[in-house]
């Protein structure tokens, strides 16, 4: 059986195999040596994530999946009293709701190293401007997220992987860090360009590598067309898939 | 258990989760439904896929895939006497392999949907210079592959599907098709450029259709967000999920 790299999240996991998106990438990474899976739920927030986790991850499976990726927040952060209320979901209980499908996964394997994602910041001119495209005049005037709001989530999302010591990858800072970044990551205000799903594809990789379970380390399935000694094919075969 | 479709293949299956490719808008296009397995291997040929199938696909499995597309030639149809000939493979051996390939996935499951897709044509041209910019003045000076050659390939191929009465996809002839196919399709005269990925995922989605494996008329796993009520949310996945 080869391993399995479960990425769990919402629609910013879902459209992580549109072109330039980071679970294709990742795929493309481990393409002979581990299965990318995709768990993406567009518009789910982790109330709703909790109900996913024993038909995802059922307990007693004989070959769970060696790290998954956890990857809610962005609709958790929708502000009450706003157009997007229904995804709303408070902030201790965000964490708490984290912390339970964390617990889910250990269950499920103790060994599985479970990395957090945090949502990424908000361009909130970005996201008003993608309202007015899809319904003009009658489009919210007050914004449905705000970016201050998401990187409260963001900072609950670390605090909770260091309380447990899991790594985490604190996108909404991360990004930040680069000038332009509303524009050059966020399509828009909230999802991600093409360049914005390198800086998640870099830093899964980088926690990966550091986890020990970089690509180029993980045993081959099969062997290299280049070993195998084209008067006796077999012997490569041998070797390996016996 | 959610359904999977493996795609079986050399590089351009192995390289198909790259920015653009096949593989990844496939798993796009099924990413609530159905989990598509990449299982590409560089440089192989039909000879030595034979040697994985038992390994890929084990007999008596519970789960076998529900599809699966078989997407070797290429290098089958490498030259002998040239730069590639190890990895040559003559042509009628080349149809009893892809034979036996089928043969084994139908023992798998007599109800998987096995698509046979025929090596892309070759830009000769392509090829030449792309040996030249690995090796200079060293490269060869005959081509390693020739289009017609690999059109006998893609014949043989279709010829097989028809007599097993399976899909297939004659991408050599589609690709040809359309003119400036050297470069608009293929990247080193071989491999595919994006719009070539989007040739293969046209074709192959087109294919799965028609054989009611359409994306969205399969059963959705979880329900989709706007049909999860925010005040009951149990009530959604009680109906889908248990």
């Amino acid at each position: 059986m080869r391993p399995q790299i479960v990425i769990f999240g919402d629609s910013i996991t879902e459209q992580s195999f549109r072109s330039g998106g980071w679970g294709a990438a990742l795929a493309d990474n481990y393409s002979r040596k581990a299965d990318i899976v995709l768990r993406g739920y567009g518009g789910y927030n982790t109330r709703w994530a909790l109900f996913l986790l024993h038909h995802l991850f059922p307990l007693g499976s004989a070959a769970p999946p060696v790290a998954a990726t956890v990857f809610f927040g962005a609709n958790d952060a929708a502000l009450s009293g706003r157009t997007s209320e229904r995804q709303h979901v408070p902030i201790e209980e965000y964490k708490e709701n984290l912390r339970k499908i964390v617990h889910h996964l250990k269950e499920c394997s103790p060994a599985m190293l479970v990395v957090l994602i945090t949502p990424p910041p908000i361009d909130e001119e970005g996201r008003m401007a993608y309202a007015r495209s899809l319904y003009g005049d009658k489009a919210m005037e007050l914004p449905e997220r705000t970016n201050e709001v998401t990187g409260v989530y963001a900072t609950r999302c670390v605090e909770l992987a260091k309380e447990l010591g899991l790594p985490s990858i604190n996108l909404w800072s991360k990004m930040q860090e680069t000038e332009g970044w509303q524009k050059k990551f966020l399509s828009d205000g909230l999802h991600l360009t093409p360049e914005g799903n390198a800086v998640v594809h870099q830093e899964v990789a980088r926690v990966f590598n550091e986890a020990g379970l970089s690509a180029p380390e993980m045993p081959s399935e099969v062997p290299h067309h280049s070993e195998i000694d084209g008067k006796d094919p077999q012997k490569a075969f041998q070797l390996q898939c016996s």
